[in-house]
C-alpha cells in the first residue's frame, strides 16, 4: 500500500472495499485485448450499505450522486485486485457504462454520473478522463440506485 | 463439427441455431483490436420460437433464466460463424451486457443472466468466466424478455 | 477537409457539428487497446435542435429513426475530432450501443436504430458495418429521445 495512488486514496479519505468474490459463474473482472473489463458495479458503500430506491421518486439527487461514486470506487477495488494491488499500475479509465435506477420522467442522469466520474478524476488525475454514457434503467438488482461497468487499461 | 467444444456441446445436448444473417446494415459481429464483439442477441430458441414478455408480470423468473440462457446460445451461434465453424478458437467470453425486460420493481436481474452465465461456462468451461452487467430494460424489440450482447476473445 | 470520407459527406448534404467539449470529468472520446471509445451521443441536430421525447407517446418511429441518425452524426463529429480531423481514418465502426427512451409496450427498437446504422453505412461504406445493441431505457438525459455511444477502429 506505498504507490501514488493509494497516497492519493488516503488523502482523500477514501477506503477502497475488500473486492467481492464471484457470486456466481461471472467473474468480476477479465483481462483481453489490453483492456481490464470490469463487471457491473452496484451502489453499495465500503461498510455494506445498500443505496436503492428509484432516482427521481425515493431518492434525491445528491443520494444518487453518492450512490455513483460508491460504484465508482467498487470500481476502483476490483481495478485494484485485477492489479495484484498495484493501483499505479492504471493507465486509464477507459469508459463507464452507467445505469441509473430512474423514473420515466428524470432528465439529470449526467448530474448523477457526475458522482462517478468526478471521483475518478480525483484519485487517478488525468488518467480518471473516461468516456462514458449515462441512461435510465428500468430496474436494477436489488433495488440499488446505479450500477456502473467499467473498461480501464493498465501498464 | 469434431472440435472439444463442439463435442462438449453434444454431450450438453445443445444445438446452436444456424446463426441469423444481418437484418439491416448492422452486422451480427465484428473484430477489431483483438476482440470479437456480437451484436445483442435476443431470446429465441432454437427452433424459432420467441420468448417474450415483461419479466416480473408476464414471465417467471425461470422463463427469464431460460429467456437468458437461449441468448448465450445465440451469441455461441454468431461466435462460431466469427471462428469459421471452430469454436475451439474461443479462447474467452469477456464479457456479457444483459437486458431484462423487466418491471420497475423487479430486483431479481443477477438470477436472471446466470442463465446466460452458466451456460457459458457449462460449454466453454473456465474459458466462459466473464465480466457482465444485468440491467433492467423499459422494453426490448419484439417484447422479447431478454437481450445480450458479448465481447469474446478468440486465438 | 480533403478526404474521400469528406466527400461523402458532402453528397450526402451532411454537416458534422463542431465537436462539443467536455461538459464534466468526462471526455467525448478515449483511445485504449486500439480502439476509439465514444462517449453516448444524444439525440442534438447540427444546428443545436433537441429531439425530445418518449418514443411509442410523444414521437413517431419516424422521429425517433431522425433522433437516431442524430445520434450518429454526433458520434462522427467526435470520430472527426479524435482522428485529428482525418476521418479517412477510420477502419471500422465496431459497435454501436443503442438506448431508446421508449415507451414500456414499445417493440420498434431495430427500426429506430437504423436511423444511425443506415447513416454509417452510407457515410463510412462497408467499414461502416457494425455490431449493435438496441434497447429501451426508462429515461434518457434531458428527456432526448436517442442516446448511442460507440467504439471504432482506426488506422
Amino acid at each position: 500500500m506505498s504507490g501514488r495512488i493509494d497516497a492519493r486514496l488516503d488523502e482523500l479519505g477514501i477506503v477502497l472495499p475488500k473486492a467481492l468474490p464471484p457470486a456466481a459463474n461471472y467473474v468480476p473482472f477479465t483481462l483481453a485485448g489490453g483492456l481490464l473489463f470490469v463487471a457491473g458495479q452496484v451502489s453499495v458503500t465500503a461498510d455494506g450499505r445498500r443505496i436503492v430506491g428509484k432516482v427521481g421518486a425515493d431518492l434525491t439527487l445528491e443520494d444518487a450522486h453518492e450512490a455513483a461514486r460508491a460504484c465508482a470506487i467498487n470500481l476502483l477495488a476490483q481495478a485494484r485486485l485485477a492489479c495484484g494491488g498495484d493501483l499505479d499500475r492504471i493507465a486509464a479509465c477507459v469508459k463507464l457504462g452507467g445505469f441509473v435506477n430512474a423514473t420515466a420522467d428524470f432528465t439529470d442522469h449526467p448530474k448523477v454520473l457526475n458522482g462517478a466520474s468526478d471521483l475518478m478524476v480525483d484519485v487517478l488525475g488525468e488518467k480518471g478522463r473516461h468516456a462514458r454514457f449515462a441512461v435510465g434503467a428500468a430496474s436494477l438488482p436489488f433495488n440499488v440506485a446505479v450500477e456502473i461497468d467499467g473498461v480501464f487499461a493498465l501498464d
